[in-house]
C-alpha cells in the first residue's frame, strides 16, 4: 500500500459500509512492516477514535506483525489459542502436507479478543471490546485480501457494530446527469440540497456525467426515505430533462429500457467512437432483440459501404460534417432495417482533419444523427481534452441524443 | 478523501515521484479538516520522517487549515506576506471583482520558508528546511487539487528535492503479457528476477493482462539500464511469445504496427464483444488507413447481411460455434475488402444460450478467428466470471490470435 501501483480499495470499502452504519470515518493511516512503526500507529490510533479497524499483517510471515503491534499497543499479551491451531493442522493434514513452523503465529490472539471466523482464507480476523483511559474502545483485525475482509467485515463484524451504536435507518437516492458541468449542476442543486442539512449531499463527477449522492439517517427507515424523495424530487424538476436516472442505471439502459417498452430496434453506425457506443449497448445484458448491431463506418469506404452514404455527400462536405452524420444514421437505419438509427462522427485528434480535399475540420468536432425514418435530428458539439475524452464525450452526447428523442 | 468515493491519486502520483528519487515512502495519514486532528498528524509525521508532504488545506476557506496545522506543530509562527497579498488583489482587480476578506489568509506563509508559486491555482505551496529534535527535515505544503500538486511538485520541489539527496540514476522498463494466469507468468519469472537483487521487480494485473516491471537505481545511467535490460531480455526469452510489448505499448497498438509495416488493412466483426475490439483499435491515433472498421453483428440478420455468414451455418452450428467464428471473419474481409478480417463471438451471460433450436451453449463460451485469404485460424476458450470480464477476456483473445498470426 505504500508504492505507488495499489490503489487503496479496502479502507473504501469500509468507509461505505461504516458510513451506511452512521459511523463516520475520522482517519486513515498506512504503515509499512515495521513493529515500531505498526505499534505507534496502533497506539496513535487508539487515542483517537472510538472504533479502529485493522487491515493486514495476519499472514504467517515475519512481515505480518499486526497482532504483535496492537498487543503491545494496548499493553496486553497474545495467547496462542488451541482450537485455532489444531483447525490449521487438520487443514494442511488433509491436503497431506505438513504445516510449516511459522504458521502457528496465525493462531496467536489478544487477550479478551473474540475470534472471527475467515472461511476465505487462512487468517481468522478478531474483534476486541476494551477499555483505554476511561473510554470504550472496539478494536477489530481484518485479513488484508480484499476477498477475505470484505465478506468477514460484512458478516462478522457489521451485525455486531450495529448492535454496539444507536438505531438509525438510511435512505439513499442519486441522480445521473449527462454532459452538464459539475458547476452549472451544482449551481442548480445547491441552493436547494443546502436547505436539507440533515441529508448528506454529495456531487461525483466522472466521464462526461455528474451524480448526485443524497443519503439521510432517521430513527425510522421511512422518515429517512421521506427526507431523500423529497429532496431528490425537488432537484430533479430543477433540472429537469438534464436527468437521466434517478435510480442509478447508465444511460445505455434507460434507452434500451424505452425502446423495449415501445418495441423498437436500435442500430448504431459510429466513426469517431469506433464501436464505444456499440459496446457500451451490448454491455448490458438482455437487450439483443432492441440492438441489433450496426457498424464501425471508421474508413470512407466502409460509410458507402454498410450504410450507404453517397459519394456526393462524402465529396461535398466531407466525412465530419452534418450531411455526414445525417447520412450515417439514416442510412444504417436502412441497410439494417432497424427502426432507428444512430450515428456519430468527428475528429479525434491529436490534430485536424484534412477532410474532402480542402477543408480542414478541427479536433474535438464532432457531429451525431438520429433517425427514425420519418425525421432525424442531428446535433454539432466541440469538445477539448485529448483523443479519450473526446471519444467519451463523443459517445456519451450521441446516447444522450437518443435519449432526448425518446422523452 | 475520508468518503468512500474518493481514489487516492495524489499520493499515488507522489510515491511514484519521491521512489523515482530513491526515497521510499513509510508512511501515509487522511485526516480531517480539524485544527487539532491536522496538528496531531503533522507532530507524529514530523517525528517519523526526514520529509514531510502535505497536501491540500490551503484554500481561503474556514475549513483550510494545513497552514495553522504545521505550524502549531513546529511550534513557529505565520506571517502574512505582502507580496502574495499583492499579487492576489492585483489578480481580482484585473478581473474587475473585489477580493474576499478570507481570501488573505492563503498569503500566510511559515516563518522560514520559501514560497512556491502555483501557476494552476490561487493558493501557493511552500517549502521549509529546518531541524526538529536535532534532525534534517524538509517540510513541503502543496495545494489539493491533482492539477496544481502534481506540476508544482514536479517543478519546483523535485528539483530541490534532488540536490538534497545523493546523486542515483534510474533506469526502467516493463513487459506486459496477455491472458497468462499471474501465478504462471510469476513460476516462470521469478525465479529469474530474484537473482538480480539490486532491481526491483513488481508484477501487475489487470484485465486480460499481467505486466512486469523492472526498476534499478545505480551511481550512473549506464549502469542501471545495463541491468535492466540484462534482466529483461531474460525474462522476456523465457516467456517467448506469451510477451506482447517489451516497451509499454498497448496489444492493440503492436498490432496495428505491425500491419502498418506489411501495409496490410483489417477489419473487425464482433458479436460478444459488441464493438470493444473496434474501440480499442480505433483508440490509437494514425491509424485510419490499417483499421478501416467493421461491424457489430450483433443480431443473426446482420451476421448475415455485414459479413454474408449463410443460413446453413447459423442453422446447423448456431450464431456461437467455430464455423460462426470462421465465416465472421472470412465473410467481414469479403464484404469489406480488408486484407484480414477478424471476428469473435460467444456467450456473454449472465445463463447459457438457447443457440439454433436445441442446443445450449454455455456462459463464457467464446470463438475467435482471423483469416487473411488464404487461410483461416480459429480458438476456443472458455472464460469464468461475470460479463465484463468474459467481454473483456473476448476482446483480449481476439486480438491476441491476430497478433500471434502476425509474428
Amino acid at each position: 500500500m505504500l508504492t505507488p501501483h495499489r490503489q487503496d480499495t479496502n479502507s473504501l470499502y469500509l468507509t461505505e459500509r461504516l458510513n451506511a452504519l452512521g459511523v463516520a470515518v475520522a482517519f486513515k493511516t498506512i504503515v509499512g512492516d515495521n513493529l515500531q512503526h505498526l505499534s505507534d500507529a496502533a497506539r496513535i490510533a487508539l487515542h483517537r477514535a472510538d472504533i479502529v479497524i485493522f487491515s493486514g499483517g495476519l499472514g504467517p510471515t515475519e512481515d505480518d506483525l499486526t497482532r504483535e503491534a496492537v498487543a503491545a499497543a494496548l499493553c496486553i499479551g497474545l495467547s496462542r489459542s488451541p482450537e485455532i491451531l489444531t483447525a490449521m493442522y487438520k487443514r494442511f493434514a488433509e491436503r497431506r502436507v505438513s504445516m510449516p513452523e511459522n504458521n502457528a503465529k496465525q493462531a496467536d490472539v489478544l487477550d479478551g479478543a473474540d475470534v472471527l471466523q475467515n472461511n476465505n482464507g487462512s487468517a481468522p480476523g478478531q474483534w476486541l471490546d476494551t477499555v483505554v483511559d476511561g473510554h470504550r474502545k472496539i478494536v477489530i483485525l481484518l485479513p488484508g485480501p480484499p476477498k477475505e475482509l470484505m465478506p468477514l467485515f460484512t458478516e462478522a463484524c457489521e451485525p455486531r457494530l450495529a448492535a454496539s451504536l444507536p438505531e438509525r435507518h438510511f435512505a439513499k437516492r442519486w441522480l445521473r446527469i449527462a454532459l452538464m458541468p459539475e458547476s452549472k449542476v451544482d449551481a442548480i442543486a445547491a441552493p436547494i440540497y443546502q436547505t436539507y442539512t440533515d441529508v448528506e449531499s454529495t456531487i461525483l463527477s466522472s466521464a462526461a456525467e455528474i451524480q448526485l449522492h443524497f443519503l439521510c439517517a432517521k430513527p425510522t427507515l421511512a422518515e429517512a426515505q421521506q427526507r431523500v424523495d423529497e429532496l431528490t424530487s425537488k432537484v430533479e424538476d430543477a433540472l429537469d430533462e438534464a436527468v437521466f436516472s434517478s435510480q442509478g442505471e447508465p444511460l445505455e439502459e434507460i434507452i434500451l429500457l424505452r425502446l423495449q417498452m415501445r418495441g423498437l430496434t436500435l442500430a448504431t453506425a459510429e466513426s469517431i467512437t469506433g464501436g464505444m457506443v456499440a459496446s457500451r449497448l451490448t454491455g448490458v445484458a438482455g437487450h439483443s432483440d432492441t440492438y441489433i448491431g450496426g457498424a464501425v463506418t471508421y474508413s470512407a469506404h466502409l460509410k458507402k459501404k454498410f450504410a450507404g452514404v453517397s459519394d456526393e455527400i462524402l465529396k461535398q462536405h466531407g466525412t465530419v460534417s452534418d450531411q455526414a452524420a445525417r447520412a450515417l444514421a439514416e442510412g444504417i437505419r436502412e441497410q439494417t432495417g432497424a427502426s432507428i438509427g444512430l450515428a456519430v462522427t468527428g475528429v479525434a485528434g491529436p490534430g485536424p482533419l484534412l477532410d474532402t480535399d480542402s477543408i480542414e475540420k478541427p479536433c474535438g468536432l464532432v457531429f451525431v444523427a438520429v433517425s427514425d425514418g420519418v425525421s432525424t435530428e442531428s446535433l454539432q458539439k466541440t469538445f477539448t481534452g485529448d483523443r479519450d475524452r473526446i471519444r467519451t464525450f463523443a459517445a456519451q452526447q450521441a446516447l444522450d441524443l437518443l435519449r432526448q428523442k425518446l422523452i
